[in-house]
């Protein structure tokens, strides 16, 4: 059985995001008005040859903490399913 | 009022994810076997000086449009709130 997990990694509050910056003012340059602040992150979706949704979670968080996020400045949050 | 949007960007089925099969390929060398497959896209999360969610999702949905994805081999979805 297969099984999906979607992995979203944001930058820490507090951590400049010179991409997100980038977004806002292209925004405003194209006239959409209001954009008070844009932050940038990453989604990794993964296939999983797995059948435990509880193991697959555990597994994933492991990933996150050794290669998919950088925990120093990143969050992550892990969705099985 | 401020309103929270998030925007989901994913490279469409058949579109080639290289940054995702290095992670693939990444992970297995760490040890991490059963991924099957691994794609990554982007999150972009917004905040609206807006206070009506139905237009601020078609303002969101004009900026997918316009800038925030490449509609030809990228996909998007817009949640409010």
């Amino acid at each position: 059985m297969s099984l999906k997990a979607r992995v979203h990694v944001t930058l820490k509050n507090g951590v400049l995001d010179p991409q997100g910056e980038a977004i806002r003012q292209s925004l405003g340059a194209l006239g959409f008005d209001g954009v008070e602040k844009v932050r940038q992150g990453k989604v990794i979706e993964l296939l999983l040859d797995d059948g435990d949704p509880a193991a697959a979670k555990a597994k994933v968080e492991a990933m996150c903490e050794k290669l998919l996020a950088n925990t120093v400045i990143e969050n992550y949050a892990v969705e099985i399913g």
